[in-house]
């Protein structure tokens, strides 16, 4: 078992989501990473143009600029792709990265709660996310391990491993007292894990949890122009995570004709209505629940 | 009494707050402006750059760019001040309009629900408020008539009457079903009234109705550097409209000092938290409750 000791800690990686802005600061100003001194813990604003602006970003989406074959392409040199850059040589470079676990904090406008998101079914995240289960009933695990390799080109690749904490609804731009104090409980935990990990004292976790598996992504219907002719059904607003059977509505066009799902599977639907998206005309994401035992990983 | 006939339906004022935008789109696609055949309605919107980018405005609050002497200052010619001089041509100029009537379409983050807001008590703008609070009374009728002058200067001071149709909480560039459905439900009761104010058939009105009054704004403690101490307290979050006592938390520091409501009153904030306020650090703006009587003003 190899030890986990170099911890990344990023906010700001989008710069209009505060909850990870504010978590560092306000850690920082409290003396908090002192809670872990068996960890190299280090804090990172990743974007700080994006955040003095208040924006996602400044030109490109910067969590969707850490692919290989991107961060060795010398021609791109759009702001987001430079600031990946300097990120692959702070962190990376990726494949060969020092850092042993980078945990980049998010915010999404979606109803999502104190989202644990994974990139790998490994077991330190497995132990991971049996853990932080155990201790935050109310966490949702979701894995989206079967992503395209070409869709894996977000901050955390950078590092050895990579856990997105995601909390919401929270608009952009905005800091909420509830959502700050979520994605500390979750940080935590996350830090705490960590530590149990290395001392190889994990055999208090419980023998599985229940998670979400990626499984599509859900577009609205637009015409030749690119207009929209749909919106999101209100039954499913706020509802992320909540049972979607096969037929039931999903979408609605502006003159009140219902669109069903048709998927032949109960799908759990995730980032519903989420704002960053809005450029993609994207509707939600859909998952699979799926049950985890922890025995098949250790 | 004077009759309304030329009514100009706004949307797109803030080009991230997307039911106005597309309220206009779906009336428009469903020939619904046909429903009041005695006005002489017109749809409008006002930013269509900031709506194709998403974004509030491009660089200055379009919203904010109505003084008098603002729109009569020749060296202002930042795009939105450019902007506003164009609408005051189209729909004004302020002070001899010939429309009668402005109908702005916005959102707010915050959960205000769907709120009329209204710039002056005379008997149409009283009889309008009535006659919503009666056919919708989840709807929420809040008068900032006591804003000093030099701050009323939002585009509906173009017009010889306006009122602004504000529906929350949904976050900037999104579109909830909910949402939509009760800006749509509040204009058309508008437009409903603006008919029988002209028929003079407001007998069967309701004798007075609950409002709010603007107050006070309310902002964040920052540093030296300008760096925010404190958050809006989670026991506000999302409680728009609700009584807050003398003595009550309404802000708590990052080090957990909790932050009391100083004024003399019984107070009912609103827009706490609005993402569109952050650059100013506002944490809310403060109202009191009151009744009004139809009959002293009419």
């Amino acid at each position: 078992m190899h030890n986990i000791t170099r911890v990344a800690l990023v906010g700001g990686t989008h710069g209009n989501e505060l909850s990870g802005i504010y978590l560092l600061k306000k850690w920082d100003k409290t003396s908090q990473f002192a809670r872990w001194p068996q960890l190299e813990l280090t804090q990172t604003i990743a974007n700080p143009r994006a955040c003095e602006h208040s924006v996602r970003y400044m030109e490109t989406d910067l969590n969707r600029e850490f692919a290989l074959e991107d961060l060795q392409n010398y021609r791109l040199v759009g702001y987001e792709q430079l600031l990946a850059k300097k990120l692959n040589q702070q962190f990376g470079p990726r494949g060969r990265s020092p850092v042993e676990l980078m945990i980049d904090l998010h915010n999404t406008t979606s109803n999502m709660g104190a989202c644990l998101m994974l990139l790998r079914k490994d077991a330190f995240n497995i132990g991971m996310a049996a853990y932080v289960k155990d201790r935050m009933p109310e966490a949702v695990i979701y894995f989206q391990d079967n992503l395209p390799k070409e869709r894996k080109r977000f901050l955390i690749s950078v590092a050895q491993q990579g856990v997105t904490v995601e909390v919401g609804p929270q608009p952009n731009s905005v800091l909420q007292q509830e959502t700050l104090e979520l994605m500390e409980t979750m940080t935590a935990h996350i830090l705490d894990y960590v530590v149990l990990y290395n001392d190889d004292k994990l055999a208090s976790l419980p023998a599985g949890f229940e998670a979400f598996q990626y499984t599509e992504d859900l577009v609205l219907p637009t015409d030749e122009q690119g207009q929209r002719l749909a919106m999101v059904s209100k039954r499913l607003d706020r509802r992320d995570f909540h049972p979607v059977e096969p037929g039931d509505v999903i979408m609605e066009t502006f003159d009140g004709v219902p669109i069903c799902w048709e998927g032949d599977y109960t799908a759990y639907p995730l980032f519903i209505n989420e704002a960053a998206y809005h450029r993609s005309h994207s509707a939600m994401s859909m998952s699979q629940r799926i049950v985890l035992r922890c025995a098949d990983y250790f």
